[in-house]
């Protein structure tokens, strides 16, 4: 293109150049020039907006005008009319279009070109006096409004005057006489407010509509948007003008102007679909005065039309080769596209568009794989409020854990197993959880909590679980004494139904409808193909069978994170993990650890057992162990309880004694049991056993405390016991012919010296189990990498671990010195607000800090070991950013909670083919 | 060399070649080379030790004993004695010796040659059969012991059985008789222990021996202490043998043996120092039962003998260029050196005869920095316990806060000021202190805690103030409220005496005496060399216009730390600071700013004075505001002393109201006092409120949480203050003609986003007050890097801040995600014990992992910004290897504690020496 010229009519223009043309302009061009009929017309280039700005008089380029006139002489020509004619006028609309959508630009001026002589010619050529009126008033708002300034305001009370005097409510009761008194007094108002008259010189219309234009770039909203988006002059600069012949689809019944997508929006079925009205403007359809009809139905109205649409949507989806949403005209019997775009669908339409647009060898599997955008896919993996619904929310949380559920309200995980158990849908209601509330989150459709964030207890567990979760919903107070909560002025009763929506953290009262997700053929095709173009693997974070099978149904290659804590959480091990942590000596210790052994022997045979012959990676025991004791104060109110307790027996043995004084009389049995002191004392000592350890381990920053392989070199017996509990669980699979691929993890590693420790206890045991049974056992030995000091001593690491798997979610608490659950509390969400962090970097990973970490420590690492193995299996794990990053850095895989793999795999192959 | 030599006489090895000959032997050869009259002798080098122990049969290198043999043969030409001969018999000493200084090796051998003939010959020749018999029996016990492996306890047994018959307790008193007994006795036990008589030939005496001392390099205790300290083969590989002559002091009154050193190891006066015996053996002098003489008296025993020795002085100093330690034994007259070593001294004696040896040109100003270890220097900085002291420590706590201090103990902080403010020295002993106890510090001597670490509020202010500190003695149990504190069994009363030494971390009862420090002209000399070579400037952590005063005595270049919140915590502050943060409003938050402004403006304005015309870096306020408020549990307990208070005085007003009724009556003033409810009830309010907000602050990881910049930025009004005052302190203090170089850094900075606002709000005061006053104010700015983040993006970091400050504490706790608080009191003890990690990463930087991390930091910071200025203000810029490391990476100064500016001033010169 020549780029002296300031203006290509729609035959001229490059299609693909958005840049010069904006998008709406690259569109007109691109499909006149694959024939499509597109009413004629013209594109002012964005480099004339440019140019103009650029002036400091504002004057328009040299040579525009010129170029604009010698346009419209063209256009004239192409339709046989003329612009100011009496005979036959031209009318063109005028809009803005850059190269990115943006709002707050100019609305669209139509019917430019009408005065009171073309305004005539109109109505002689229609016949339709009213028409021409109604046209002509919206021109004179629309120009004096956006070419001159003139506040609507003025526009409104005049039109309020004519309708008042003329005892009607709305426009379209009103006659042409009325339109056409309401033009003239628009007129008046253009010129009152301006000092001069209403241009009536269709040219000098269009130079103002064009400055109009171009000033609006430079306008509040504009610039604001541009700011607000960090949208650059190298993504786009300045904006087009449109200039495009008027049609009109409400000139009689062989007119109909609608809407159109090149399939279903909603199923991705492929088949023409939309709306249209006969006899309408496009104002009209979206008006919804008239109730548009379905577009099949136009093949009766206008059978000759609606066959060229079909051939126009074939056209569309051929050359776009992309679901299209389009805008068409009818006028007199001739069909005009005016407009098309990248149609929106839901995640369903897109997987099933996708794969189905394939098979019609219409685009590529990359472009199937890379149209859709992966986190879409989060609809069709959780249960979803009805788009439909109108309920709305009584308090709102934190997005905790994704997914919509209903249930009655409980208020503790005994009540939510009882009421649970019987069939009954139950959301647990707490002010916050803790690790004894586990068997409550497997009996309740959703957790609902007041207090934490979104790493609470309450949060991680469900995530796990793929189960919905609203954390932190401050406004709701839990008064579980009363088994009520209050929001507000609103008493939330025992067995009140609710619904929550993990995906928004919205809150309602009563049932609100939901959609079960659907893990359709289409979206197992898409994943398959997927898989074959992805380098990066995805692994599943599993601690159950039930989670390793999900996992397994949604495409996990592996486990990529067992985190045995929560096997210790469950309700009938924490009092074993309790002993163990109260024993006073290595043997009560051991011996509370006998009796774990075979627990999570079990579990872990499980595990491997359903991801036989994949990948399984066992974490070792991570938390600083007082997370596994009760809350300090609860255990004092306990205990106070106890004694009260206590001193109420003791004064029933004054009475028993009384009693038996008196012959012949006897205790009750009740009094006889609640007197049974020796029991009360154990309970009462083993209270106070438990809080003075509790308070002995209490510590000021628990996150960076007596935790992970520190706590497992303090007592070394613990990581024995889970090193042994995975072996003899490979050794009792392969017994039953199953091929394990174990491998073992060390958490909060910051020096080799750690590992070394932990691997020759690994051999020992090893060599321990295999003698026993003399055999040879498999397992792999890694390090968690979640310590900054270890990502800066990768290469004496890796001499060591044959794996590395990242941490994301401690690192990035690190990386910036931010506690999760504080900075999400306190101040995380005002840095998001004022723009200091574009993320919340527990979300989305932090690529220039910890990432700049992560990408320096897996090169350090292959440095000592080529084949130095790296996965990444924090909660990044499941977000398509993050995972396009950690492909960028060269890991081998990623893990992510259960629900996520899908998503994970997806974007996954997006990586892979944006290299 | 002649590398397939295994042997070397004195006269003819390289005196540098410690690795070959170890570091005995390569001193004798050298004081040989050099004229000095050694016994002649020679050494088996280690390369023949590791050829012995490499061969898999224990053979010893082929020609080795040949060259013994030639070697001897040569001994018997220089000593005109003969090796197992009768008439004048030669005998020798053989002694191992590595290249570094070991023990565990074997023990000396003396008078080897010894058979009957030789021993009847010796006899003759000295005419002492005692002599000769006491002579006889140490060399076969000490020969069976080490070279043959006869137990001591053997020789032992049957030396008691003569002595019993002699009826004597001691050696002395056995005659040469006994002696001749106990001689045969001992061959026999050998020859019973062994099954083979006792080796006569001298020849074969040699090469067991020889074979012993080889063998002893592999010895237990040798190999434990290699591997406990790291020695690695390239550090010492194998032990020599040296063969020497023996010379005896012991024959008569024309013989002594004695000890020098060349200059006084005690106050490094330049004479000769040390003490001799008269016809003695070395360990004579050592064993303490004849007193030994000072040397100067040897000159009336032995002028000629004496001139000698002080010839010797001046050779060894001349030739070593070090204080020497020297050993020599006078034989018949002559003069024989046997050894001579490097001379031990105290830290005063180092400094003066560094300065002292340099102005006699006998060592080079670089020689004279390079020989005082730095951290020596405390000793002439702190009080310190007089070495002389015997008393015993009751508890032992962490050694928080170098130096030694006694006094009364006072239990609290008003207590300390009352008795403290009376002249009379106290203690502070608390649980653990808070800021409100910080008038208390002031008044005290020194800080004892029971609980804490050596970052606890004790720790950190004690070290601020350089005052001796002994935190977290656990055996001490306090009671506050009987004011009384137990050890084990003993009670502490109030007023009862203690001294704690905070070097050591011990207590005592009652008063030790102590050592003033003294700032000593040698030492001012010595650091004003060090500054002339340092490349690294010196500055001081310093809060206060007495901090800076003492700062700047002890040579510091300017402020390196204010930290603003040590003036928050003072008494008449804390109040206002304390409605700043319960404050509702922002207007009720503007109130108590303004009332702190004139406070903060009157803090910096001191610093000034007393710095000008040095930088002064001022640090925005650091820590989470909940510090600054009372602990949640005290605000409870007093709330509900003041809940019974308010019951009591209803009581009362019963009673008044009951008074009243009867006519006459009046309540007694202190009752009507007593009743002021409304002052109990706003009492009650204020503290209800303040544990409100408390509870409100509460944070999980407070060490990573609402802190530094992300409060700054959440009250923005915070930081105008203190800007804001830091500017009107530099306007007041240019008016009075003082030349002001204020900086302002921004804590806890993990984004670029947060300086840039920080930078702006500056920007914005200052031109407010430039423009109010009409002047020019300067102002640098930068940022501390004690968040990983903030190093990972030191590039964009650079683009807004002149300086960098790397906070090493916080960066520590970072970079190994271990909570000092924590880590120090559960597991650090255990990593440090079992050598998971060497060192204490919070006292010694961690140039592996967080200096890897600072190293880059500077690189990509400096690639923004050429002349980005870099310093250090955690603790770590106190100690000497850190500060090495600060060098290396090419840091601009560091900032520590006043006390340690010294230290860190000659570790800096150290530091560029090593270049």
């Amino acid at each position: 293109m020549d780029s002296a010229r300031w203006v290509y009519g729609f035959e001229q223009g490059d299609g693909r150049n958005k840049k010069l043309l904006g998008g709406k302009g690259a569109n007109l061009c691109e499909m006149t020039r694959i024939g499509i009929n597109v009413p004629p017309g013209f594109v002012v280039t964005t480099e004339a907006c440019v140019a103009y700005l650029g002036d400091p008089e504002r004057r328009l380029p040299d040579g525009l005008m010129d170029e604009v006139r010698a346009r419209m002489v063209a256009l004239e020509k192409q339709t046989g009319k003329f612009f100011g004619g009496s005979e036959n006028p031209l009318l063109v609309s005028v809009r803005s279009g850059s190269a990115m959508s943006m709002p707050g630009m100019m609305d669209t001026i139509l019917n430019l070109g009408l005065n009171a002589d073309t305004l005539a010619g109109l109505i002689r050529q229609t016949g339709n006096p009213r028409f021409a009126y109604d046209a002509y008033r919206r021109f004179v708002q629309l120009f004096g409004k956006v070419a001159l300034g003139v506040p609507d305001e003025l526009f409104d009370e005049e039109f309020d005057r004519v309708k008042a005097r003329a005892g009607v409510r709305t426009d379209l009761e009103l006659d042409a006489d009325a339109l056409a008194e309401i033009s003239k007094r628009f007129v008046e108002v253009v010129a009152n407010h301006t000092g001069r008259a209403f241009p009536s010189d269709p040219h000098e219309q269009l130079e103002l509509a064009v400055r109009a234009v171009f000033n609006s770039w430079m306008g509040r909203r504009a610039v604001d948007y541009r700011r607000e988006f960090a949208i650059t002059p190298d993504m786009a600069d300045g904006t087009a003008v449109n200039v495009c012949t008027m049609v009109f689809g409400n000139m009689g019944s062989d007119c109909a102007t609608g809407v159109g997508f090149t399939r279903n929006p909603g199923t991705g079925e492929n088949q023409l679909y939309g709306e249209y009205l006969v006899d309408a403007q496009g104002e009209d359809v979206v008006a919804g005065i008239r109730t548009p009809k379905p577009i099949a139905e136009l093949e009766q109205d206008l059978p000759a039309n609606y066959a060229e649409l079909v051939a126009l949507r074939d056209q569309l989806e051929g050359h776009y080769q992309e679901v299209q949403d389009f805008e068409f005209t009818i006028e007199r019997g001739t069909l005009y596209c005016l407009q098309t775009r990248n149609g929106k669908m839901n995640s369903a339409a897109m997987v099933r568009t996708s794969v189905e647009m394939h098979r019609e060898g219409l685009i590529s599997r990359e472009r199937a794989l890379a149209r859709v955008e992966p986190t879409q896919l989060e609809q069709m993996l959780f249960p979803r409020l009805d788009p439909a619904h109108t309920a709305r929310s009584v308090a709102t949380g934190l997005p905790a854990s994704p997914g919509a559920a209903s249930g009655q309200v409980v208020f503790d995980a005994d009540r939510a197993v009882a009421l649970g158990g019987q069939g009954t849908p139950v959301l647990l209601l707490r002010e916050e959880t803790k690790p004894e509330d586990i068997h409550g989150f497997f009996a309740a459709r959703g957790i609902l909590t007041s207090r934490g964030g979104k790493t609470s207890h309450a949060a991680v567990v469900a995530r796990g679980m793929g189960k919905p979760c609203v954390a932190g919903a401050e406004g709701i107070e839990v008064d579980v004494a009363r088994r009520t909560a209050r929001v507000g002025a609103e008493v939330i009763k025992e067995g009140d139904v609710l619904t929550i929506d993990g995906t928004t953290g919205a809150v309602y009262r009563g049932e609100v409808a939901t959609v079960e997700p659907e893990f359709t053929d289409s979206l197992s095709t898409l994943l398959e193909w997927a898989d074959a173009r992805a380098r990066l693997r995805v692994r599943a974070n599993a601690d159950t069978p039930e989670d390793a099978e999900r996992a397994l149904r949604y495409g996990a290659t592996g486990i990529g994170l067992c985190r045995t804590e929560r096997m210790f959480n469950a309700a009938d091990r924490l009092p074993i993990v309790i002993d163990m942590i109260v024993a006073e000596t290595a043997e009560a210790r051991a011996a509370a650890l006998d009796r774990l052994l075979p627990i999570q022997r079990a579990d872990f045979a499980g595990l491997f057992r359903a991801m036989a012959p994949r990948p399984v990676t066992i974490r070792l025991l991570d938390p600083p162990i007082h997370e596994f004791l009760p809350d300090e104060r609860q255990l004092e109110d306990e205990i106070a309880r106890l004694q009260d307790l206590r001193g109420a027996v003791r004064g029933l043995e004054v009475m028993a004694d009384a009693a038996r004084m008196e012959p012949g009389m006897d205790l009750p049995a009740s009094l006889r049991e609640a007197g049974d002191t020796r029991r009360l004392d154990a309970l009462m000592a083993r209270k106070e056993l438990i809080l003075a350890k509790a308070r002995a381990l209490r510590e000021v920053n628990p996150m960076l405390g007596h935790r992970g392989v520190r706590l497992g070199i303090t007592f070394p017996e613990i990581y024995r016991m889970q090193i042994r509990a995975v072996l003899e669980a490979v050794l009792e699979c392969q017994r039953e012919g199953l091929e394990i691929d174990p491998e073992i993890m060390v958490p909060q590693v910051c020096t080799v010296q750690e590992i070394m420790l932990v691997r020759a206890q690994l051999e020992e045991v090893r060599a321990e189990v295999e003698a026993e049974h003399g055999v040879k056992l498999p397992c792999r030995f890694g390090s968690m990498i979640e310590v900054v000091r270890a990502c800066l001593r990768a290469e004496s690491l890796a001499e060591v671990a044959e794996f590395f798997s990242f941490g994301t979610n401690d690192l990035t608490q690190a990386v910036f010195s931010f506690s999760r659950e504080d900075a999400e509390n306190k101040f995380l969400p005002m840095y998001n607000e004022r723009g200091i962090l574009q993320d919340n970097p527990f979300e989305v990973l932090d690529v220039k800090g910890a990432g700049r970490l992560m990408a320096l420590s897996v090169e350090w690492g292959r440095s000592v070991r080529p084949d130095l193995h790296v996965g990444i299996c924090g909660e990044h794990g499941g977000h398509p950013a993050s995972i396009r990053f950690c492909h960028s850095i060269g890991l081998d895989y990623v893990s992510c909670s259960a629900p996520r793999v899908p998503i994970a795999r997806l974007a996954a192959a997006q990586a892979a083919l944006e290299d």
